[in-house]
């Protein structure tokens, strides 16, 4: 295990409401590097119109993706923002989501479009965590 | 997107344990609007005796109930509280529960009677952020 | 309901990144030790090769073991630390997995080994978090 204290001083709270039609990923990708974090975690809820879900087959080294192309309540949403070995905003976000039935469904977030909303709540630290990619798995993985 | 910085400053962290038979809205609503809250978040888990879980429903735009009348474990809960158009304390609040052979369930959260517990953790910012009435949902949207 | 504000002052944020092998619950109850934690909350993300998790029966007034022989995302893992009757650290993590077809499934996290990565932010509060032992239940439950 490794462990380090990223914030004894103040960090910033920010509220973010993604809008319909909004592409989760690319938004997020994109506020991170214009406020230039280079350390986050964000929780998440709302709604998204379509979802693709990961999971990550240990013995393939690679993610299954499992669509649902249907509207889902987001549940939780739950992720860091890192910089990764070329200096890059790396998201590692893992969501939950509820389907008509009321049944939960997730995995790693590959791809997510926003109806009606989804608010998050990013608290950005005064650190640098860095991810590297790992060769036995070919993941970039959080070293702080 | 809409995005705001809502805390700089010192936040407030309250810790909340709602007790056996506690309506969880309830208790929350009245918490918030004793501590006159303009902005905060929440997390928590726990157990409750019965739930009431809701699927926003895009065509009907009406909520669909998911009663689960049985004691489920608290996997998540993920909120955050504003002020609505009146000025009322507003809570969006989803959850996650498991069910006795490890399904996990989810949905806006409509009714929930806590057992035994349900450990709240509420982080209150130095800001106001406001929800408004969405003309075409009708629901009640985040505009940081 | 009870209610306490545990920080109007700093709080300290821990990232913490386990690795391949680790037995969750013991590095964490093991960091909460040697950081003297007398307050935390945290959050984590992740993948498991290998969960139990627990149904608390209320006939029984016991867990129920739920075991996952295979590969996890972890969705969700949200907890806090306290310290019990006997000033011991007292973990209380709940969990959210994702399988192979996305499907999610969770409950009180009673055992668990990572793999490849298990990320836990963890927010240490100036505070002092008590859980007693309830007669009806037998759990320890958080009185703040």
């Amino acid at each position: 295990m490794q462990a380090r204290i990223v914030a004894e001083a103040t960090e910033n709270t920010h509220v973010l409401a993604l809008e319909p039609g909004d592409d989760t990923l690319e938004v997020l990708r994109d506020y991170a590097r214009e406020q230039g974090f280079t350390a986050a975690r964000f929780t998440g809820l709302g709604a998204f119109s379509r979802v693709v879900l990961g999971y990550f087959d240990w013995q393939r080294k690679e993610y299954e993706r499992i669509e649902l192309d249907e509207q889902v309540e987001v549940l939780s949403l739950v992720g860091d923002v890192a910089l990764d070995d070329d200096g890059a905003f790396s998201l590692h976000p893992h969501v939950v989501v509820g389907r008509r039935d009321g049944s939960a469904w997730g995995g790693h977030l590959l791809e997510a479009v926003v109806r009606p909303i989804l608010e998050v709540v990013l608290v950005e630290s005064p650190a640098c965590l860095q991810r590297h990619r790992d060769s036995e798995t070919g993941l970039a993985l959080l070293r702080p």
